[in-house]
């Protein structure tokens, strides 16, 4: 670390620079957030056209001449299946459409677990203890499921291959109360981790002593690649697990939120008969079905997953340069000081950076009041707990190119002073 | 009865005759479905107009500025909440918006009151046993989702006033096990009965022994009408209860799947802010949002309740002739023979028709062979138990006048058929 080379005068003198630089970010009274993975505007843009193919002068009936606009067809229409399957790699047999969103469809999973059990298997609310992986840093949302079902969550640490899976097996084929495992697989919510075909397979060949363990594929980022002309493939679960002899082990989420508009686009499950059959069992109580103009809607505007992938390329264009950004002031502002490090996503939502221990609530606090929020500290742990206070997810997809250079001008001062405050106050004994 | 006044013999030829009648129907070859309350195609075609109002030529923003297409605002857009509220004769302040079908609100309330229980209480997954109070004839999806959940469903008598209130008071303030109550208050599925004024008052000033007791009101038809020049109008139950000191016993469901587009709608709760909060609590874990997109094209649209109010009175005119219809050919055919009676509904989506007992299995059995769909027989009653084998429910909006008169000259056929069945079985002794 840069500092442990300087004089405490040097240090005291630094540290009364940075103060000013950051008092000065604070005096302009800024209003930036860089908290969640959103769209920004000009994304949101880029669906428009799709609002205009069902107006009131075409026909609303699926290809089976089905009229979408009245009750029926629960699991969702042939040819959403289809799309949906073209993009989760998977087939149309294995889909489930739902409603808005894949995190409601996870919500529901797991409560049909807890309630009525997986396939046959005791309700989770039955039994004295049920346990969940959490590799971390992970998604907020998933530790709130779990925590809001009294799941007890175990962290599992994550490198850039993925979570370790010595200590994944170890939990699910020793402990019958491990039940599940939450997984962003590519471009991993927040580190942007792509799973190495190593780590995919080694998840396909589990042995769990629980037959209700379920691994919970969240492939939120598949096609959500950075550099259109170099997408990151991995294996495909469902398939290599079935070959593994572990055919009902997989729930695959997959959303359209970030293709088209967050909340009011189109979500599903993939999964094996099994489990779709026994999903159901709970889906045909709830609902008579989905929303199936807005399933016609994508389908006819996408038609396939080459229209999607086109769709997705647009949205790379704009998402790029603010990867860039961060990439660029991260390694200017901190390259070279050893305080810190931070992962370098070809896809998805988010940056993830690590701080010295004890430092990222701290530089969240000073964020915030200068006028940038950014994720709770915390926020990216089950419980809200970062064992070393370290993590910190930088959402830069909102905001303009140039309020992100600035809130990360103020980050990286932040960061800066926050480190030079700690240290010294270990050389003070503090 | 008229059988009664007849000899065997003409009773005989009676027979003969009607199974000739009814052989020449089945012979040719019918497909009429009047099972399920599905609008028409008439009446889809009355909302296609919304499908213009949200081209990629207008702004998407919500009338506080708020861009629908991102994510944010859990509870609904406030535009959408005010327009609900009016239908539902409540305050905006009271109202959540979810996604597309109340039916799946209703399933979350009651598994987040199994699961976690209500307003801080015991969830009922831990309690031995729940009760759930069921006026009958009533809603078969009502009673799935109570069976769904293990809760002991105990059937209320209704007349045309509502349910038996003595009994319903009798068993919520004596058993704590009792936690709810299906209500459809106004043109109830399928009786079409409107609670009277003095009913509704017993609801608010119930005394429930459970503090987690709830009302679930379905005011699933609280507009739809068939005379719009004569709208059935009953008191508002949040009020009324919250004036008579049970501020939090009621949740009350709205929707327009049957005033746009069944499953692509918008539906909502209205309760108190203390249940909403609870509500909450959960809704919170399971959604970043519903589609807001969909609640502004149905803001847009109708601006406010007038404008639902005028696109009723359009489905009226084509609901009544069906109404109308049935009305006809049952009271043509079988008023006076003294075997059947029937409701005579002044709006929602059936007509309720009991038999002789022990008659409706084998009816709708019968019209199944000649071609006619009709709901299952006890499915108007909790586990598919109708104690007299007598309840049956028409349906009459889906197919068209003429379809409809044809399908009901069967059922008339039929009913005679069967009743006439029984009546020379009992003379045989058997």
């Amino acid at each position: 670390m840069v500092y442990e080379n300087m004089t405490l005068e040097e240090l005291e003198k630094e540290h009364a620079q940075l103060l000013q630089v950051y008092e000065d970010f604070k005096a302009r009274d800024l209003r930036l957030d860089i908290s969640r993975g959103k769209p920004s505007v000009e994304q949101l843009d880029l669906s428009m056209p799709m609002m205009d193919v069902l107006s009131s002068d075409v026909d609303y009936l699926s290809e089976s001449g089905f009229d979408t606009r009245n009750y029926g067809m629960l699991t969702g229409l042939t040819e959403c299946k289809r799309l949906m399957a073209e993009i989760m790699e998977t087939y149309p047999d294995n889909v489930i459409i739902f409603c808005d969103s894949s995190l409601n469809i996870m919500f529901d999973v797991v409560a049909k677990a807890y309630t009525h059990g997986v396939m046959g298997s005791t309700p989770w609310c039955k039994l004295p203890e049920v346990k969940f992986l959490c590799p971390v840093p992970g998604y907020d949302r998933h530790f709130a499921i779990t925590e809001y079902f009294g799941i007890k969550m175990i962290n599992i640490p994550m490198d850039d291959n993925g979570p370790d899976m010595d200590l994944v097996e170890k939990y699910v084929s020793e402990d019958p109360a491990v039940k599940g495992i939450w997984c962003v697989p590519k471009y991993s919510n927040p580190t942007g981790c792509v799973y190495s075909d190593e780590v995919v397979k080694r998840f396909a060949n589990l042995e769990p002593a629980a037959e209700d363990f379920r691994i919970y594929w969240d492939n939120a980022y598949n096609v959500h690649h950075l550099d259109m002309n170099h997408p990151r493939i991995i294996p495909e679960l469902l398939e290599l697990a079935a070959r593994a002899g572990n055919p009902d082990m997989v729930y695959k989420f997959g959303s359209f939120s970030k293709i088209t508009f967050p909340g009011s686009s189109i979500a599903a499950l993939a999964t094996s008969k099994n489990n779709i059959a026994d999903v159901m069992s709970q889906m045909k109580i709830q609902t008579i079905g989905h929303n199936k103009i807005n399933q016609l809607k994508h389908v006819r505007y996408f038609k396939n997953t080459h229209g999607v992938m086109a769709h997705m390329a647009k949205h790379a264009v704009i998402l790029k340069p603010k990867f860039d950004m961060v990439e660029k002031i991260l390694s200017k502002d901190l390259g070279s000081m050893d305080i810190a490090h931070w992962s370098h996503p070809e896809g998805g939502y988010f940056v993830s950076f690590d701080t010295m221990p004890g430092c990222a609530a701290r530089v969240i606090r000073l964020m915030k009041e200068a006028g940038v929020t950014m994720t709770e500290a915390g926020a990216t742990y089950p419980y809200h707990r970062d064992p070393d206070d370290s993590n910190i997810r930088i959402a830069p997809t909102y905001i303009s190119v140039q309020e992100l250079r600035e809130a990360l001008k103020i980050f990286t001062t932040v960061v800066r002073l926050v480190t030079l405050e700690r240290y010294l106050g270990e050389m003070n004994g503090n």
